[in-house]
C-alpha cells in the first residue's frame, strides 16, 4: 500500500505542527539536501508546453529514494477561479521501484518555495535584515512573509501588488502574524529602505518589476517569480551589478532571470555556499540575488520531510495504488481471485 | 477533486466488463490514437537507473489531454516476492493543467501491452493465424494469450518457460479459457508450427530466446520482452531476415531488439501501417517482427479509455489531490480557514 497525504490531511498537519515550525523543519531538510548536492541525480524538468501553460515533471533521486513532482503553470487559470499552479508528488524506493508516498504538493510547493528562499537568504542577506519588500501578493506571498519572519527574523514588510484586492487579501491573512506591514502604492515605494526584496509576480511574460536605480547597496533580492522561459522580473543591469546565486545552473539559464544574460554569465551555485566552497555575502555592500526557479531536490526534501512527519500518524491514509499479488508472476490471478 | 481508480476498483471493472471485452475496447482506443500519431507530443521516456533497476516517467499529450505513467523495472524484485514492474498513471487537462484521473497501472499496463501486441498483429500476422507460441510465462503471459484469443482468433497455444512452476501457473490461469494449450520442453519445441511467436521473458540481459533457424517463413514475431538497454531476445539474423515494425523509432533504437543493429537499420513505424502509408504484411511468406517496447501513447490510450469507462460509476472515487481554495490567490487561507 502507498501512503497518501491529501490536501485536507496536509492542512491538518501544518496546523498541528504550526506553520512556522513546519517551515523551520522543512528548511532543515532542504539545507541538508543542498549540502549533499553531488549525491543527487539531476536533470532539468521535462516540460510540455501548450498555448495557455505548461505541465512539468521534475524527477530526482539519491541512492535510496526517488522523487518526482507533477506541476502545472497556467497564468490564465486565475481568471477562471482556478489555481495558476497545482502540484502533486511521489516518493519511491530506489531499491524496489515501489512508490511509497503520494502527496498533494500545491500547498507543499508553496511551503518549500518559501523555505528555500529563506534558506538562501540565511546565507546571502545581511544578518541584521529586518525589513522585507514583497512585490506581487498572489498565492505565494504569505508563505514568503511567514518563512522570512520565522527563519530570518524579519519584522517589517513593505508590500505592493498592481491589484489592491491582492493587498487586502495579504493583509487579512497576515493580520495576526505580528509583522508590521506597510502597503505601498508602487514597486518603487515598496523597496524604499528594504533589506531584502522578494519579487513574486505571476504573469507569464518578460516584465521589469525592478530596475537598477531602485536597488541600493547591501540589498538581497529574492527573485521568485521569474521561473520559466520568457518570464523575468529584474532588469539585466541589476544582474550585472549584483552577484547571482542559483540552484541548478543548467535549468536556471533557461528559466531564471539569467535567461536574459549571456550563456557564460557568472553565477554561484547555492550548494557551494552552503558547503563553504564558495563565498555567499562578502561585504555589507554586496547586492546578492537568489535567482530562484525551484528545483526537483527541494521537492524531494519536502516529500522526505513529509514522509518522516506522517509516519505512524493519522495524517496519511493508505491507498491501493500498487497491485500486490501473492505470487508476483501471477498478476493475472488478481483478475480471477481478488 | 481527482478521480482515483485503485487496484481493487480496476479489478472490479475488468471483471464487470469482462477481460476480453475490456481488451477489445482498449485495443480500439489504442488503434484510434496510433492513427492520429502526429497529433501527439512524443518524447523518449525519462529513466533513472540504479544498480538493481530503473524508474521511468513516460509523458505524452495531445491538444486536449496530457498523460504520463510512472513505471519501474526491477527484475530482482521477483526473488523478494515483489512485482518486477509496477506502475501508475495520471491524465490531465491541457487547458488548465489540473489532473483529472489517477489510476493504478500495473494491471492496466499488462492489459495495454497485450492489447497493443494484438493490434499490431492484426495488421502484421497472417489472417489465418490460429497457433501462437509463448516463450516466457511470467506476469504478462496470460494477458497476451487472452488478447490474441479475443482479437486474433488464436485457438492453440504452445508455451514454454525455463521454470516449470511458471508453466503450471499459466495453465491454471488459462484453464477455463477455451484455448488448447501444449506445454513444450524447450523454446525450439514451442515454436514448431506456430503462426505467431510471442517472446516475453523477463531477465535484464542480452538473451537469445530465438535463433534464425527456429523461424519459418510467414511467421509473425511479437517481441515483447526486449524493452530496455541491454535486454534483447532475438538473434540479430532474425531481424535482418524479417521486416521490423516499431512504435517510436527514437525509443526503440535504444531499448528494443534493434539496439543490436546499426543506427540506420530500416524499420517501419506501426502507425504508418495503420494509416495505410506503409505496407504491413505483403506476402504469406513475410517474416514480420513487432519490436515492442511500450510507448507513452499506449498508456495515454489506456487512461483515456479508463476515464470514459469509469465516469459516473462507482469504479472510481474522488481524492483531494488538488488544493481548491475559493479565491485561487488565497492558497494561504486554506491553512487558516479550511
Amino acid at each position: 500500500m502507498v501512503q497518501y497525504v491529501g490536501v485536507e490531511n496536509l492542512v491538518r498537519l501544518v496546523r498541528h505542527v504550526g506553520i512556522k515550525t513546519f517551515l523551520q523543519e522543512l528548511a532543515g531538510y532542504i539545507e541538508d539536501d543542498f549540502r549533499r548536492w553531488p549525491e543527487f541525480e539531476k536533470v532539468s524538468r521535462i516540460a510540455s508546453h501548450s498555448s495557455d501553460g505548461v505541465i512539468e515533471l521534475m524527477p530526482t533521486a539519491d541512492s535510496v529514494l526517488y522523487g518526482f513532482k507533477y506541476v502545472n503553470g497556467h497564468p490564465k487559470n486565475t481568471r477562471e477561479g482556478l489555481q495558476t499552479v497545482t502540484a502533486f508528488g511521489v516518493l519511491s524506493d530506489v531499491n524496489t521501484g515501489y512508490p511509497l508516498l503520494l502527496s498533494e504538493m500545491t500547498l507543499l510547493t508553496a511551503l518549500r518555495t518559501a523555505a528555500t528562499s529563506a534558506v538562501a537568504a540565511r546565507h546571502l542577506a545581511r544578518s541584521d535584515s529586518r525589513v522585507m519588500a514583497i512585490i506581487g501578493l498572489g498565492a505565494q506571498s504569505e508563505f514568503q512573509a511567514t518563512a522570512f519572519q520565522a527563519l530570518l527574523g524579519i519584522t517589517h514588510l513593505r508590500v505592493y501588488d498592481v491589484d489592491p484586492d491582492a493587498a487586502r487579501k495579504f493583509c487579512a491573512n497576515m493580520n495576526d502574524s505580528g509583522l508590521v506591514i506597510a502597503v505601498a502604492g508602487s514597486s518603487h515605494e515598496a523597496v524604499q529602505g528594504a533589506d531584502i526584496i522578494t519579487t513574486v509576480t505571476a504573469d507569464k511574460l518578460k516584465a521589469t518589476i525592478l530596475t537598477d536605480n531602485m536597488i541600493g547597496a547591501g540589498v538581497h533580492i529574492n527573485a521568485v517569480g521569474g521561473d520559466c522561459p520568457g518570464k523575468t522580473e529584474l532588469h539585466a543591469d541589476i544582474l550585472s551589478r549584483g552577484r547571482v546565486f542559483v540552484e541548478f545552473p543548467e535549468q536556471t539559464r533557461i528559466e531564471g532571470e539569467i535567461q536574459q544574460m549571456p550563456e557564460d554569465f557568472p553565477v554561484t551555485e547555492l550548494w557551494h555556499v552552503m558547503t563553504g566552497e564558495a563565498p555567499g555575502r562578502r561585504t555589507e555592500q554586496d547586492i546578492t540575488i537568489f535567482d530562484s526557479v525551484g528545483f526537483a531536490t527541494e521537492d524531494f526534501s519536502a516529500l522526505r520531510y513529509l514522509r518522516d512527519k506522517v509516519r505512524d500518524t493519522d495524517f496519511q491514509v493508505e491507498i491501493d495504488l500498487v497491485a500486490e499479488p501473492k505470487d508476483p508472476r501471477d498478476l493475472f490471478g488478481l483478475l480471477t481471485r481478488y
